[in-house]
């Protein structure tokens, strides 16, 4: 509880105190990080001693201790900023994306990595692929499904001729709302956004907006202002944008797909350690034959691995043989998943573990 | 000193401790930022609390105390992004600035303002100036100085035309090296980069390479990976561009203005009090006469003020006048720069202050 008589300039030396304190811990911390990479050998670059596994499980933590009033979301941010300033003491990690910059692929660079991480804008995903292979990039950024399209099928592909292994996953949110000046349904008669929110609400405006006018502007921040000066103008927008316009909200996750997440892999060239809350992706090659998929899931039930997702594409390796996909829960190192992958690779098929990560966090 | 004989897993366990303890206090931070905004009023947005000359100040401190190991630099974008978060507890700021995404103005905005704000990519420097006016946005980011380029023009005479205040300053250095696989000037034969660092640095070059083949390609990036692959080749890149890829420096800061900087606005609609470390600019009006400009520049040296920078602009709001820009040490506040801009205000010209902002952090 705050006492009211306590000054305002009160407050501001208690915040210093406690910057102090914020300094100094992180000073230490940063040294202790260093201390890490002398014992793993000195003189080496980032990518030598990052573990994945480690910074999933310490931001884990950060989530499990947090009781506000920072969502978890905003101190998971500044733990991963933390964390890519120590490590960026040595050469900091270099990692591939698909560029420009400012796309949404670098979005999920700075969300995983940091702003500490170097990260370098790359032509197509295949060069992602390519660069993280030679050896040019520690780890590649690379987009594997946006919940309009599905699947992204060239990334998928890739994985069928690269040795590229999975070290991490990254989640991308975006909700979209229908905002008005006085969040009044019945009033709208016309819609503003970006195309690209407009197609992706087409469901819901068609059933709820069948007769308003849909215009597409440059953005939808563009949309918001708009939408101040008239009731009968509604604008699709994300909550904060609809927020900051002071605008009320009329719908909330009015997408066609409720949840409107895209999700990245990052890849790398080695397999890391278990962070206790993983996933583990397989390619599954078949023979097509009936009841292949079957041989391929029945050792992933009897072993109880439960399966997230699963893909499939015709293989380029041979004719008639298809390939599947499957992200299932769990580390390769774990027990039943190693049982599984054994029973099925020879049997049902042939395995290749493309990685087992740290599932995302939020 | 570290102890050989300390495991990984120790020092593990002193690095979750240490993280304990900063999240505890950035909550404890978090809950007296909440506290301060109770004192100022319940309910208000971002804006009606934000102190930039309060930030100045915390982040000023944070440099004065620092002794590593990490950089000035990290460190104050650390205690930038914990402030950010704290502040968007209520509405966050809302930021316009020149876009699209991705470029150096939106670096900017995220440097001054952290990655909590919610920025606006607007479609010109005028609009930011209309955005900010009109109140849709709380500050506008807009570049007034490239080192390569000189002043900007439209951003200078936007200031004639509107009533924009200017609440801080924001500083992006770019330093162009030129790196090689053996850091040997002598066996250059050829240079790859950006066109644009190209042309920055272009003297040196001519000077230093006057044989050497200039080959433009995508990116500073892209030009560094290709010096890797022969000795005669060299590219010019940033200093962590070249270390990234394994080069050797071989000569540093070669562009043409030795400090490549571009300097950005903060805009807003109100002035605020003095950090303790401030600049303050002037609008300066006079008739075209002989000693004009004398009679302004004398006051200022009279009340021991320094300036920093002047800018001569015809004005557009009578014929054979003049405008100056001038930057001053000091905030208005400030006895002497008070004094010197009385005496020149109705003497020797018209004088408008833009604003008192602090001058650039790191």
């Amino acid at each position: 509880m705050s006492d009211p008589k306590i000054s305002l300039s009160d407050m501001r030396e208690r915040i210093d105190s406690i910057d102090r304190q914020i300094q100094e811990l992180i000073s230490e911390r940063a040294r202790r990080a260093q201390e890490v990479a002398q014992v793993k050998g000195a003189g080496l670059s980032a990518i030598d001693y990052y573990r994945p596994e480690r910074e999933a499980h310490v931001l884990r933590m950060v989530v499990d201790r947090n009781d506000g009033p920072l969502p978890d979301t905003e101190m998971v941010r500044l733990f991963r900023e933390i964390m890519s300033s120590c490590l960026a003491q040595e050469d900091p990690l270099k990692i591939g994306y698909l560029g420009p910059e400012g796309t949404f692929s670098e979005q999920a660079v700075r969300k995983h990595f940091g702003h500490a991480a170097y990260s370098l804008p790359l032509g197509s995903i295949e060069e992602v692929f390519q660069e993280v292979a030679a050896g040019n990039a520690d780890f590649g950024v690379v987009p594997v499904e946006n919940s309009g399209q599905g699947m992204i099928q060239i990334t998928l592909d890739l994985f069928l001729t690269s040795e590229a292994i999975i070290c991490g996953e990254v989640e991308l949110r975006v909700h979209q709302c229908l905002h008005s000046q006085n969040g009044r349904l019945e009033d709208v008669k016309r819609v503003y956004a970006h195309a690209q929110s407009l197609q992706q609400c087409k469901s819901w405006l068609r059933l709820n907006l069948p007769t308003a006018e849909c215009i597409a502007v440059s953005s939808n921040a563009e949309a918001a202002r708009l939408a101040r000066h008239a009731d009968d103008v509604a604008a699709i927008a994300g909550e904060t944008a609809g927020r900051v316009y002071g605008l009320k909200t009329v719908a909330e996750a009015i997408e066609d797909r409720a949840d409107n997440t895209t999700r990245f892999l990052v890849i790398g060239r080695s397999l890391f350690p278990p962070s206790g809350n993983d996933r583990t992706s397989l390619l599954v090659t078949v023979n097509d034959k009936p009841g292949a998929l079957y041989d391929v899931l029945s050792p992933l039930a009897r072993h109880k691995v439960s399966m997230n997702r699963i893909e499939s594409r015709p293989a380029h390796t041979g004719k008639w043989q298809y390939a599947f996909f499957i992200d299932i829960s769990g580390h390769i190192s774990d027990e039943g998943v190693q049982a599984a992958v054994k029973e099925i690779d020879g049997n049902a098929g042939t395995v290749r573990v493309l990685g087992s990560y740290p599932v995302a966090l939020p």
